[in-house]
């Protein structure tokens, strides 16, 4: 199957089959059945399987997956054979947040430089990073190929800031302000939306 | 359907049913069709049938769905019709920043409480809320009836906070530390694996 039709359900899934491999992997694990990996991510054999084939063949019948193999095979093919540059715009609690996190790091997702507005916070550093003011941001993304843009602004401010990023030519978008935000064709974007969790939490009270 | 037989998976897009819809009444449409909701949930129209259907029988052929009554009924599902009660254990970024998110408030989420063990932090407010020590934490729960414990602590902590929380007879848990936690049957629990959007984008990137 051609990459570019690989179903989207299944890309959704591939970081959740490679956080499990991983998890695998450092205790040593060596194969795990198309049934024991199903289980553990709600699925059946079967869709296993067919998720896996979409990438070509892996596995052999009767034997299962090689744990270290299947788990390098879907970090290629989610990319992580190199690192990416990253920049946060708004340095509030979750701009912050993001800017400290290690296990971004040990991907190779590095956050280099944070944005603001506030006064307070321009010039100062937060951890390894520096604020610099929002003004700087399209000067910034000219003299530097930045992959990923992190949105940590308000929410009235999170489509203007999405247009600068886009405008420097900024590839991916990963918006954390609570709104719905427009890219254009090209542009990827991936928006948190925190509430949902606390939903699903809440159905569960309800409904046992 | 009887209500514990929905299918997880449906389960899971709900919170997504429910915000869009939300920004659909703001915006002051009436109705709409499976096929215009399906196109906004990546889904078919008989997808969209068939989730919904799950809850009894709503919308009619050849009008759709009444965006209020749709949203009203999705909430009431949701176990939106109380107030739930939460405390957050761990007083760093991320647990600064749900505690003061506003659009929990309005779902009436409510962050009642923050604990920590950090002397620095122990005693002071965060936003309204108050900083208690960890070793405060099963009192609390035995005097306050808490719905939702939300942990925001370091990896190491995370599992014997977990316990704390259910021994407390808390029934939820919205886990923010990146690691695996187990919880006794009849207690629910959300991971937030912040990286697996990361991991869409890299792989958006490198499949074009």
């Amino acid at each position: 199957m051609p990459r570019d039709k690989v179903p989207n359900a299944v890309v959704q899934r591939l970081p959740g089959y490679y956080r499990y491999l991983t998890i695998l992997e450092e205790i040593g694990l060596v194969r795990i059945s198309s049934q024991q990996l199903g289980e553990r991510m709600g699925l059946t054999a079967s869709q296993i399987r067919q998720d896996i084939n979409c990438f070509g063949g892996f596995g052999q019948q009767g034997y299962g997956y090689n744990v270290s193999e299947l788990r390098a095979r879907i970090g290629e093919i989610l990319g992580l054979t190199r690192a990416y540059r990253m920049v946060i715009i708004g340095a509030g609690n979750i701009g912050q947040a993001i800017s400290n996190y290690q296990s971004f790091r040990d991907m190779r997702f590095e956050a280099e430089a944070l944005f603001d507005i506030s006064e307070e916070i321009v010039g100062r550093k937060v951890g390894d990073l520096f604020v610099f003011p929002l003004d700087a941001l399209a000067d910034y993304l000219a003299n530097n190929a930045i992959d990923i843009g992190i949105i940590t602004t308000p929410k009235s401010a999170a489509q203007p800031v999405c247009d600068m990023l886009v405008e420097g030519n900024v590839k991916a978008i990963w918006n954390f302000a609570p709104v719905d935000l427009s890219v254009p064709e090209g542009v990827s974007l991936k928006s948190v939306h925190l509430s949902d969790a606390l939903l699903v939490l809440s159905y569960h009270m309800t409904n046992g």
